[in-house]
């Protein structure tokens, strides 16, 4: 049972807390900016004064690792990604790194035994808030082994070619390609080079910090549907139309709103959880009735069955008028439910428990790295704490205990399964 | 009892719809661009043409007058604007402009004798597509007689100020410095100069057409307020927050909306409009909760005391929270019903009865340049059926026959006006 070190890991937060520092307690740190370049800078500088070994892929995915006394043995892999969203948190993603970087320095000051190389990682533009999609290197890097829905996805041309949505015009491809950190394919982690994959990372919702657990043994990555969902009306003057003729497309989707709610409600199921986070309104003038609104509707749920469900009401939705106005509906994307490795998980459990860390399995709403390496390896992940559970904001915070012992329970089941695994 | 020309009104709608042509039935014709001017260049040809007396005031509102026998009578004045909003139509404004020419071409072709001078006139500016607010110019040509609460948003130096919505930047005062028809502030319209005013609009709605009556004789421009409507919720990750804590500004809206639609019906009062046209979202992310949402209110109708009924129904909606979100509502404008000049009604609904032209009492619900002039002088206006009521848009649409029949009824009750009045 070891222990990895708090103060170590409250002077790694507050270090990488500065590369894109927006000066409100958070970062912008986009993928391939100069903040992450910066990053990945400190991340070499620290981990080669451990004397690990570093490596870069062609997608600039980066690692770190410690040889193991057994030469032929796979990497025990663990990582996440150092670029953030636009004023974003100085956890979400970066506690991954940090507890990987905390947990090789950890092995390498206490001298701790391990048969397996380990390995630190950063995966390359996770956030995608630059460069769409989101986990767009693990995407290419697990490709081979997406499944076919996913795949399209993530075809490395179009990854490429994918333009910034902000700032200077510029693709994916074109920032990648003048990036200090590049090297060769081969460097790319695989099941022929890795065993395994650990991913901590903080909760980004309240579960945790409602139930008084400082730790998640996360089981799965849940599945989801995003749809756009659209009304049609006719925009008539604000003035002069009469009331009853009217075919108001905003009025006809908060009618279908409400639907909505109430029969994805109805379907009583816990933990469904569903968002219409997007509008677009036409002519979105005041003088003007909206002839076109559309809102999107992202779902997500463990259950298959429950997601299948979920989109019988959506698509019902086109089946009737609403306000007078039509109703259509698009498919975005989705995916499965990604399960995690039941031995990893249960690697992460024990040393919760040996390390006196309260703990309970918990599901990922969100999509992780993980959930694409999860396709290629034994994956799991370790969520720590959110307080309030707020996320992609800067008042993202977790406690500084909460993420050593986040670390400390990564160090332990990645020893276990160095223990293990062949 | 005269009539106007129907193949004369015909030429005057093919040539002034090339002004700002768009190539698919209508125009894009801001005030004071090079459109405008060619419109102006073309009223200026065909008054000149009949012997009218041409002049326009420091806000490019433009004047053709006939005189009259009478030296000292006061001008009797027929208009309406040139401009258009962007992908308008072909008679919105223009129609007027072009009815008050046809009076004219009409006296001065019959020789038709008449004490008063009669004026066909063009206001600047109506739309305010280019350069905002609605009706700037007769707001300010207008500005001494408006209510305390109107004069506030006409201020002479804000309106020069007022920056393009659109294009290369530039304000009203600037282009109009540079548009070639200009004159003396001396020229703008006034109660000494004239003794009334006419204007020949279409509807914008579809109640004419459905009551199967040619032209509407406008009795007032009925009251309204338009109130912008907020939400503020929490945003929290689509993925990861339970449903029953979320507050969601949007979902929060929608509910208000419907209730709003319930309470505003229950009034129960015939002819009460309200749009929500415009709205805002925040963060406007599909994996995001919206936290803020806005959507604008328009209430319309003649008789204020349902508008404070109305008002009362809005300002509730600030007293209770909607789905855990706070509402706050904020005024962003307001007119009072102005009613129109009995006589010249009387003057109107005649000449309808002499022509054998159908017709009823109408309401404007849209603002015009009448709507200022009545605070001014005794103003009425005439409305010509619009096909389906379409307006603001290209498919805009009056007949030439109904065109006709307006101005015809505009020719006799400005007669009758010339032999009435002082």
């Amino acid at each position: 049972m070891y222990a990895c070190d708090e103060e170590r890991m409250r002077d790694l937060i507050e270090t990488f807390s500065k590369f894109g520092d927006t000066g409100h307690g958070g970062v912008t740190r986009y993928a391939l900016s100069a903040e992450d370049a910066q990053a990945r800078a400190e991340f070499i500088r620290r981990m080669e004064a451990i004397g690990a070994v570093i490596e870069a892929d062609d997608l600039a995915n980066m690692y770190a690792t410690l040889p193991g006394t057994d030469a032929s043995a796979k990497r025990i892999v663990m990582g996440s990604h150092a670029d953030s969203v636009r004023n974003g948190g100085n956890y979400d993603g970066i506690l991954g790194v940090m507890s990987a970087m905390e947990v090789l320095t950890t092995v390498a000051r206490e001298g701790i035994a391990h048969r397996h190389p380990l390995t630190a990682m950063i995966w390359t533009n996770e956030e995608g808030s630059l460069y769409p999609p989101s986990m767009m290197c693990s995407g290419i890097t697990c490709y081979d082994w997406l499944p076919e829905a996913v795949k399209g996805g993530f075809r490395y041309d179009d990854m490429m070619a994918s333009r910034a949505i902000d700032g200077p015009a510029r693709t994916f491809g074109e920032a990648l390609a003048e990036f200090p950190y590049r090297g060769d394919a081969e460097r790319r982690i695989s099941p022929e080079k890795a065993c395994c994959y650990f991913e901590t990372h903080i909760e980004q919702g309240p579960i945790l910090e409602e139930a008084g657990c400082e730790l998640g043994v996360v089981d799965c990555v849940i599945g989801m549907f995003m749809y756009r969902i659209r009304f049609l009306g006719e925009t008539t003057h604000a003035g002069t139309f009469p009331m009853p003729r009217r075919r108001d497309a905003f009025y006809a989707a908060s009618e279908a709103l409400r639907h909505l709610h109430d029969r994805l409600d109805a379907l009583d199921v816990d933990d469904l959880v569903y968002t219409t986070g997007e509008v677009t309104c036409h002519p979105n003038v005041h003088t003007c009735v909206p002839d076109v609104f559309e809102f999107t509707l992202d779902v997500r749920h463990e259950d298959p069955a429950v997601i299948e469900r979920a989109r019988d009401v959506v698509l019902s939705l086109t089946e009737r008028t609403w306000a007078g106005c039509s109703c259509e509906v698009e498919l975005a994307w989705q995916r499965d439910t990604t399960p995690f490795d039941a031995r990893l998980r249960g690697f992460v459990e024990d040393a919760c428990e040996r390390a006196g860390v309260s703990h309970m399995p918990i599901h990922s709403g969100a999509g992780h790295d993980a959930q694409f390496a999860a396709y290629m390896l034994p994956t799991t992940m370790i969520f720590v704490q959110s307080r309030a559970g707020l996320s992609h904001c800067e008042r993202e915070h977790s406690s500084v205990r909460h993420c050593a012992e986040g670390a400390t329970v990564m160090l332990n089941a990645a020893l276990s399964a160095d223990a293990a695994l062949a």
